[in-house]
């Protein structure tokens, strides 16, 4: 799959490095003790995210492939194990937020350690195997993922202090809607069309085989729901009207009295919102964000369309934004924030991750990796539902119109919105 | 959708009349105590069975339609409404088994009164519209799949009984094997297919539309998994290697403890089973029962193949059974248990319903019913998964090859096994 | 302790013979649904008691002591231990209320079986040890204690039933007030008092030693805390006032949103309470039942006053009611129900139990049991509130003055009630 | 109760100075990260505790006492109040550990904030009511109190970190045992005996009033129990056999699957148990730390003693401990941990509280004090049970020997041991 070049080396030495400083700089704002905690069970510690990510290549690479590597510190496997039952015992994952140890500081001291292992790794002259560059190139994928992981968790940690601190001091870049929000919908015609990843380049094992499918003529919409369509809804109601809800969303919006979308709260008759960027008003323009399945599936009912299945989304998406737009609103613009539609953008990529009718099961063909790496995708496959598209919060070269992401339908601290079908 | 003729419902009344005295055959062998209880949330008792689907006339049809019609007791809708949000307040489902008035006696009093009532109804003279007709045989089908259900809650009640008592006493019809158990696939070729029910005929919602799916090339066992068969995984140490097991199947095994399948126990030694015919040694031939998705699954990675899809399933039950074999062990068969193969029978239907890989969502072009009566399905399509084909306390008349079962994964207190593909 | 004769082994015969016999008694106004259920793990079925009470006899008197006495089925032993650790395996608490089998009426055979044996092992004409005889009074008593909560928690089974069924159809006897409900202290002298049991009669390990305590100056009420004294706690806001409240009490109110005692329901405007003839108006001149600790101590403090401690209780009772009154309205009244005061009676007996500040604790002096009987009270030594002076349910020959009650400080399905202390 | 003089308050001010910065020397030691977390309910973050202490003196003195004082941040009250429902909304004390703002450092600077508005109310000129001397004694008194929490919260969680990091890195202080571990009874003669507080200085409302009990002879231990012996009950299997434990401690028994105290491990064969110095070996000599009151009152079954109750153990400590020993091991020794026997000291005084016999309930005569400040002690009695004697994180001017602490019976995270009498 990959070929081992003196330059392919050194480019992956250099995408390496990139990749892992962009760990700490999503760091840096934070204060050690922002890095602590697990408020909720989905929702690690920043600095165990730091560490479970280099231990990741410990276990993986320098373990097996760096002759003589002697590992940082024999506990922290057990630590920063996260769920590999082939890898050993671990910390349980309700504890990850009890663990003071090792510090923060002491953490970025380990990611050195291993870094500098790593790029010794690197340019020892050895070629690497087939093998060797999956494992590299899927210790970055990965990594790539929990940074998106830690802007939700890093959110969720500061959104949920009364103090409602700001995770970005300086003025949030907040550009105007250039594009028009009238309600339109995309045209596909019925026929055989071909999803799923085929191809030379990195890729999840989720992800394949390309296949045929069958779609039925139907019609998606242009763009993302927004802010202000979904107001209409909780103005409306929508929260205490039965109807709208699958039964285990209603059970959902019960148990936790839920009268609005997350981060949204009612201050002296104000709609506020709390952003990366402090609490603020509501802006209509921007797609709708922090949605479960049952609050997108509910508000599709209620304004009587559906959602897209991800078959029905991936054509669209190939059909319609052929080349990710430049505009395209992911982790590299820095944004930290969803943001109104630009120009005819679709949306379909960056800005918020979109909800699909379809679970998360495995393709036809699909053959999960064989080894411990391959407990990665195939062990979920139940229970979550499909989302498309990337976010505001996914590197841009981690992304791909084929790439299949998976939430239970009750979660809603990701970056997750969606768009409706008819 | 049904015209009203003055045959067609006295047809009507016979068939409900034969439909409403199965439910009460099927208590006859209960003490009234067993009648009361509700081991775990999603086993009701006997009678709060017999008395909601009583209810479900006198709400839905004999409220709106029979003039002068007066409810048996005004507090019966608190007591016996399921989970219809439309129809008022109700007793909360984990409540239902601390009930014990009314008595048993006095729901079949009120069975009666609702049934002399509805035969006065159903021979006033009156036309009735397609409106009615279609309530009155959606009463049926739902009454049809309660005493299924019926018939796993009793099973449940008796067998975690430390006195292990029988359902049925007389000796238990248990035919020899006269089919062949070599591991042999049908072999389906790729294409175009249809799936969904069209027709006159009763059917549920979640069934519509007919619809076109490409399936790729297929291969699916000729049968079912037997007991043998698992008893093999069992013995291998199924239970004990997280390889095989979806990740919240493992959960579910180290949670519950579990060691074998339910109703399995090993008693000096020996493997047994509790059957509706008390308890047995294990029937190596007879179809596997009582597995949950996660089990299902675990066995079929453990084999190296898959579950088929619903779409796989219900193609190949076209091509290879294109109609219901007489011998297929429905529950006018009275069997009261799980059959060893007939034959060249592929056992699509009857015996226990099969896992599919496929999660309950809806079809293309699926609309939900629009009255109370429409939440009966499609407010449940998350997070279950497709089961298909009937078991022996199906009735065959309530049975299609379109039918979509639905259940949670880890659910194996129904009559669940599975066949493989590839 | 004891001494064998042939009249006090008749005596004993016909004891047992009575007390047997109001088992099955208060058992007669139920269906059998009724005898099934476990509402709450607090609450047993009927059935169980009046099978566990028989297993008694069974495993601690005729395995040892009645030559070639067959137990009636080997299973039972495990079905109706209740806590004997000593005793072997048991189902599990919360379980109870899911064994349908054996049924009522096989329980009623079984208790026959046991108790022909009980005659024949009383009448042939073997002296019997002290031990035996210690045994059978034992056997005796503790049926007694059960047949107290049998009544509590038939209460608790109908009660919570929506059709609120009265577990007796004949008319409330309703006894008018005939004494006063002036609020009135009796006055107790500060000085060196004894209490505990002393004496040659039965009596609880935990009513020894016998021994002094210094009380200074008290007054203790002449009464009970009525109904009516305890409506105007609750017209006055009392279950929303944290002031009043312990702290483990405040958030018991809280968890259970409770807003009125336990049985009372405002219906309509009026205050109605479910008694064991059915729903009835308040009557104020009762004696206040079914109050948790908490309730009791946010009343007192409410009123300035103050729950009295055992020793308080005992010394008091013994001065100011030197005989238990003729009058006490115990099981022996049948009343089922609590009575307004008669006459002069200063309510220390019968009724309600009244809770005292006292913990459960060891007297000095205590000794528990040695044997497997012996687990039967001390080790319930911890987090547990005393209650004095047995209720309407409480057989008149199983109390006395030096009685110790226990129960958690929030259950309040028992009869519990209090006075007050200054 | 305290009289206002410019001497009393310069003392004052001193004792407010040194009270207050010893929380900030508790905490230097820690990393910022260890300041965070609250790994279970109980145990709350270090800079809770130092922020909560620091907000007592706002709340209730600043803000009411010194003319224009601006509380430092308007949300802090919501932060940092504990459970005093009349002061208004509060986190949850659940969520305390998921706060990470204001950091350490932010809270330090309140500190020092609130400390320089506290010097200038002290040295403002203006005298002094007696509720003000009353309520700024309570803050500190409080404010010790917590420091004692603050260093079992922190061996808390250091000591449940996988790495087990020490709290201190100097070598302990371990002082060789030089008086005799023979076990010898000090013999108390029956009679009646006062106990309770009488007096000027400062005590708690809970130690009132002063009152007469009378004791029968006893006999109590002349020190604690100490690791070696308790470690004999270990090897006997004493955590596998029911018939020592009372039914809860049973139950809390097998629910935690406790084979052994809190922070032993057994390693490779040897007992290990964590210190805040460290992983250690067991030191027999010292006295037993870390046991429930389930765990203390088994041990002395078995050993065919009991636990002493308050009353005994605050005679005893009268009558052979008159004095506060000089060695006693308290907080101002900083040894931060329990040490051996010393000559002849009875050990009534520092190194482990010692659970008694007794239940927290209110004295004869108790009153709560009428103000929120009377929430502090009144509301938790219940379900508790008394220790006495303080520990080695107890500062000694804190403490009486009519002082009492409790605890409910499951906790054994503070520095509880005990003493068994008979």
């Amino acid at each position: 799959m990959f070929t081992s070049t003196e330059d392919s080396l050194t480019a992956l030495g250099r995408k390496f490095q990139r990749v892992r400083n962009r760990t700490e700089r999503l760091c840096e704002p934070l204060a050690a003790e922002d890095c602590v905690v697990q408020p909720v069970v989905d929702v690690s510690p920043p600095k165990w995210h730091m560490a479970h990510t280099t231990w990741f290549f410990e276990q993986f690479l320098l373990n097996d492939y760096l002759p003589g590597y002697e590992v940082y510190h024999p506990r922290f496997a057990f630590l920063f194990n996260s769920y590999y039952e082939g890898a050993g015992e671990r910390v349980l994952r309700p504890n990850r937020g009890n663990m003071t140890r090792p510090t923060r500081d002491e953490v970025i001291a380990y990611r050195q350690y291993v870094n500098e292992a790593m790029q010794a790794y690197l340019s020892n002259g050895q070629a690497k195997t087939e093998r060797e560059q999956y494992i590299l190139e899927l210790g970055l994928q990965h990594e790539q993922q929990h940074q998106e992981l830690l802007v939700y968790d890093i959110k969720y940690i500061l959104g949920h202090n009364p103090l409602f601190p700001a995770y970005l001091t300086e003025k949030s870049h907040h550009p105007e809607l250039t594009g028009s929000l009238d309600e339109s919908y995309l045209k596909v015609d019925a026929g055989l069309y071909e999803i799923g990843y085929e191809g030379p380049a990195f890729h999840w094992d989720n992800e394949r085989a390309r296949h045929k499918v069958y779609l039925a003529d139907y019609k998606i919409m242009n763009r993302l729901v927004t802010v202000g369509e979904f107001l209409e809804f909780v103005d409306a109601g929508g929260y205490e009207q039965y109807q709208w809800w699958l039964e285990e969303g209603w059970r959902w919006v019960n148990a936790l009295e839920r009268k609005c979308p997350k981060y949204w709260f009612k201050i002296d008759g104000q709609w506020m919102v709390y952003t990366l960027h402090g609490l603020e008003p509501l802006s209509p323009d921007e797609p709708m964000c922090h949605v479960s399945y049952f609050e997108a599936q509910a508000f599709a009912l209620w304004k009587g369309k559906r959602l897209p299945t991800e078959a029905e989304w991936e054509v669209a998406a190939g059909l319609f934004s052929p080349e990710i737009p430049e505009s395209a609103n992911f982790a590299e613009q820095e944004s930290f924030r969803t943001q109104s539609r630009q120009g005819a953008d679709c949306q379909f990529f960056g800005d918020v991750w979109e909800w699909t009718q379809s679970a998360y099961l495995p393709y036809p063909g699909y053959r999960a990796e064989s080894s411990t790496l391959g407990e990665y995708n195939g062990k979920f496959m139940v229970s979550q539902m499909v989302l498309r598209g990337g976010s505001y919060a996914t590197p841009r070269d981690h992304i791909r119109p084929s790439y299949r992401n998976f939430f239970h339908p009750h979660l809603n601290w990701l970056f997750n919105g969606f768009r409706l079908a008819e």
